[in-house]
């Protein structure tokens, strides 16, 4: 379970707009940019497109701090699914685009959504060669999207996809997919179901994991409850269950206002590992504030975790370390 | 030795253009088609932006077709340093530009060259943490701005880099590359000379290597006569040379009509390897062309040939097998 490279899709949905639904950026506005802002910061050691590490509206600073200060080691490679801002440091193009609102548009055209499927897949062989690959994701929102991604697939996940927040904004995200599911008609097959309410990373993430069972490696999902329908897709495209892994945090497998092990079963993953580790300790309040529920998952930070903890590091000193070189150059 | 990794990094030249320069088309215009076409081959096993193969005028096939046929277990990553057409397989973009005509124009503005060279690094960087990389090129016109470069950075290169063509058209590329340093001035600092007289390619070659030296692996520079101008960029961006591998094959080696050896020695690459490979024994002209000097390199053919070798396979069957199967789809 040692990943030989460690993937994350970025992209964007205009659904990260709505007011309440994400607090992966400090206002709806800039959550456009927090992907660019992860990945930037997760290879260069520093944003680039703008000066600005992401953080939620109260100040707590993006899991790609975490991945970062733990699997320093592990080569890392950005997949542009579809984002509004290309970042500024190298990333491997699909074709894609950015997600529209899924309340009144289908989120992708079918030439993003096949270049996506075709390019992640043939992405995902080459990579697969090498071994483990770990896949994470950065797109706020995206917990709203794979709600209905999960639900036009026919899984009951209604208000079982969790949140960055600790105020999971429910029913916010459950009119969001209503609505979406409304304007799209059912029953839809997968491809379509992503394509009209989901997004551009789902769909990748589905497709880089399959490429790599093909190309005979792992594909480790590094998320949270997003990852069961990234799973859902792969597994509509045609994978293999068996060699599909899922790896999360603490914060995501033991989430009371979400359903993650639920989710998982209905979706037939059975390679599930959780990163067991606590920032309860912290002298920083910033990251104590993981403890009561904020950010919980995203830029891989579960796989990044578990990876670290594999190996015998002590992460929290690590990550102590990361979050006071960010803090000191603010 | 062996490739963790096989990166193909492509782009254009307008210099391609000039009539006489470039064979790897079937016409001066197709060039600018040719490193689409060879990667998606590569990575996809057809050519997707046209239903081509590139070949010479003569028909003589890419040496894609080799690099796929006997490198067919290693991941391979595209890397586009400056296109004017995006293959249609997943590729990692640097923000680099095609290369103008070096005759009347800059080869790439100064964003262009800052995008490759620090994204190229970045890039390399992370795939250093894999071992060794081999670094592929395919650029029409190549060997002519190889030249440029080289004479920019003071080397004596006239009339010492290779061809695609037995019939190296030595007079009219010193001549391209007498008008171009006309025009740029000099002395012009290595950076500024790339960007002046060079293409897109060179520099992202050299910084790839760079970086991947940097993440602690082994940068082996897979070409011809190109990888001295892409070696001496390496060296002026302080790249160390005990690092550096370059891996051709016999044809470049025995080219009369170049002088890999000495530009080799100039430039200071100190581990040199050559693939020693004959097609003089298989039974299709357009693989014994090779050993009548067409072709000879390009798509990181001799590294491709260098490493199926030393892991004991009997490469020209897996040439001739595949050289049948797209001669027979066609």
């Amino acid at each position: 379970m040692r990943p030989s490279i460690f993937v994350v899709v970025i992209g964007t949905t205009d659904v990260s707009l709505i007011p309440g639904i994400s607090v992966a950026g400090a206002s709806p506005e800039l959550t456009h940019l927090t992907p660019a802002l992860d990945v930037e910061y997760l290879i260069a050691g520093r944003p680039l497109t703008l000066d600005v590490i992401p953080v939620t509206p109260q100040g707590i600073p993006t899991p790609a701090l975490v991945t970062r200060a733990v699997a320093y080691d592990v080569p890392k490679l950005v997949v542009n699914a579809g984002s509004r801002w290309a970042p500024k440091v190298p990333y491997v193009e699909l074709g894609g685009e950015p997600g529209r609102d899924i309340r009144f548009f289908s989120a992708i055209s079918r030439d993003a959504a096949g270049n996506i499927v075709k390019r992640g897949q043939i992405l995902g062989r080459e990579l697969g060669r090498l071994g483990v690959v770990y896949i994470g994701e950065s797109i706020p929102g995206g917990t709203t999207t794979a709600m209905a991604i999960l639900v036009a697939l026919g899984y009951d996940a209604w208000g079982r996809t969790s949140s960055a927040s600790p105020n999971n904004p429910k029913e916010l995200k459950a009119a969001v997919v209503k609505k979406a599911l409304e304007r799209a008609g059912r029953p839809l097959d997968p491809l379509e179901a992503a394509r009209q309410v989901g997004d551009p990373v789902h769909l990748a993430l589905a497709a880089v994991a399959l490429g790599v069972a093909e190309g005979g490696g792992a594909p480790v999902l590094a998320g949270g409850t997003q990852m069961a329908a990234a799973a859902a897709l792969y597994k509509a495209l045609g994978g293999e269950m068996s060699k599909l892994h899922v790896v999360t945090t603490r914060w995501i497998a033991e989430d009371k206002n979400a359903d993650f092990w639920g989710l998982m079963e209905e979706v037939g993953v059975r390679n599930v590992h959780v990163a067991n580790v606590s920032f309860a300790a912290s002298k920083h309040p910033g990251l104590r504030a993981y403890e009561e529920g904020y950010v919980k998952e995203g830029v891989g930070m579960g796989g990044a975790l578990f990876y670290a903890q594999l190996v015998g590091r002590d992460v929290l000193p690590l990550v102590e370390a990361e979050y006071e070189r960010v803090t000191a150059t603010r």
